[in-house]
C-alpha cells in the first residue's frame, strides 16, 4: 500500500458464489490550485506528486513557460491544496474567465485557437527514434506499471530518451499523468527536443495537443488514436 | 465503415519486418452547441447521436430538466453545430461565467457544491438487481461492443431493465458515451428510478456524480472504481 492506492473490502461474484475479499482501489482526491493567492482549478487526481501536476498544468494551459517564473511552491497535504506564486503575480482569472471548459473531454472555442497557435509553430524532432527502441521503452514501462495491474484502474506516463525512462508518472487521469511528468521536465530544465512520450491511454486530440505544447516530438502508445489525433500529428510534425 | 470510424493505412512492425496494412481508427470530431443562440462549448466527440449528445450533456450540467423545455433542436452536421433553443431563453454565459474548469479530469469549486446538492438528495432505488442479471446485461453489452473490439478506442454506454439493453451508446469519450444515453432517456421520457447504467469505461468520482444526477440508481463497470467514487457511491445511494 501506498498514497495511490488503498485496500477494500469488496464482495466477489463468481460460479462457486458470494465471497467477502480485499482488494485494492485506485486513490483519487481533489487537489486545487492557488495561483497568485486566487483560487484556480479543482483536479481530481491520485495523491502523488501534487506540486508537479500543479506545475505541469499550469504550463500545459500556457501559465508558466519555466520555472525560474515560479517564486514559490507550498503542498497543503491535510487540505489538498498547491499554493503557487509566480515572479509577476498575474492573476488567471483575467486570463481564464471567458472559458466554457467541460468537465469530459471538451474544450471551448479556445481549442481553436490553440490550434491555429501551434499549427504556426510546428514541433521540431532532433532525432530519429527506431522501432526497436520504442519496445526496449514500452517493456520498461510495463515492468513499471505495477500499479495498473494490481488495480486495474491508472494511466502512466513515461519520458524516454531513446533508451531508458527518465521519468515515470501514474494518476486516475491520463491528463494529469502527463502533466505530472511536464512538472517534473520544467522542474529540471529537461530538453524535449529529442525525447519521447510513452502514455497508457488512448491518444484523443487533447493529448496529442499537450504534447505539441510541451515540444515533445514523439508519442507512443499501447492504445487507439483517433482520426482527429492522426490529423493532427501530421500537421503538428509529432 | 460507418460514421464512428474510418480506414487508415499504418505501417506495422512484427517480427517479419514491416507491413504497410489497413486498420481502422476511430473518427474523433469537435461538436459545438449552441445554446439560445449563443456558442456555449465545444466538445470533441465520435459523430454519432449528436443532437442527443448535446441534450445529454445541457441535462447532465443541470441547463435543462426535461425534454419540454426545448423547443427546438437542430443539427448542421457540415458545421458540426447543434442549435439548441429553450422554452425560457435564458443565456447560459450568465450561470456558466464563472467556471473555471479543465480539459482533463477536473472541476472547480463547483465540484462541492454540486456534492452538497447531490448529498441533500440522495437517489432512491425502485427495485434490486441480481448478480445474475447484471451477467445477463454485460453478455448484452460485451455482444454490441463491436467498435471496441475493432478500433481498441472507444467507450459504451448502456442502459438495462434488469434484462435487457434499452439503449447502447458509443463514444470516443466515457462522459460523452453516457450523455449520448442521458439525452436518449430525455427525449423519451425513461423513467430511471429502476434501471442500470452499464458503462465501459473506469468509474472516477464524476462518473458517479452523472450518474446520481440523472437519478440512476444502480452503475455497472467492468473497470475499476476509485476510492472517491466508492465513498460517493455510499452517501449518494448508489
Amino acid at each position: 500500500m501506498n498514497s495511490k492506492m488503498t485496500a477494500r473490502k469488496v464482495i466477489r461474484f463468481d460460479a462457486e458464489g458470494r465471497h467477502e475479499i480485499e482488494d485494492v482501489v485506485i486513490r483519487e482526491a481533489p487537489l486545487t490550485i492557488y495561483l497568485n493567492g486566487e483560487e484556480f482549478v479543482t483536479l481530481l487526481y491520485t495523491p502523488e506528486w501534487a506540486e508537479m501536476l500543479a506545475i505541469g498544468f499550469l504550463r500545459s494551459e500556457g501559465l508558466i513557460r519555466n520555472f525560474a517564473e515560479i517564486q514559490s511552491l507550498r503542498f497543503d497535504e491535510e487540505q489538498g491544496i498547491v499554493f503557487v506564486e509566480t515572479a509577476d503575480n498575474f492573476v488567471a482569472g483575467k486570463l481564464y474567465g471567458k472559458r466554457t471548459v467541460t468537465s469530459g473531454c471538451g474544450k471551448g472555442t479556445v481549442f481553436y485557437h490553440v490550434l491555429d497557435a501551434l499549427k504556426g509553430n510546428p514541433v521540431t524532432a532532433e532525432s530519429k527514434i527506431g522501432a526497436e527502441e520504442i519496445r526496449q521503452m514500452m517493456r520498461q514501462v510495463q515492468e513499471r506499471a505495477e500499479l495498473f495491474r494490481q488495480t486495474g484502474g491508472i494511466h502512466s506516463a513515461a519520458l524516454g530518451d531513446g533508451k531508458d525512462l527518465l521519468y515515470f508518472c501514474e494518476d486516475i487521469g491520463r491528463h494529469n499523468a502527463v502533466d505530472k511528468l511536464i512538472g517534473f521536465c520544467l522542474r529540471d530544465g529537461i530538453d524535449l527536443r529529442d525525447k519521447v512520450l510513452l502514455t497508457s491511454g488512448r491518444v484523443s486530440s487533447e493529448i496529442l495537443v499537450k504534447t505539441a505544447k510541451a515540444g515533445i516530438p514523439f508519442l507512443v502508445s499501447r492504445s487507439a488514436p483517433t482520426t482527429l489525433s492522426i490529423e493532427l500529428a501530421e500537421v503538428l510534425g509529432i
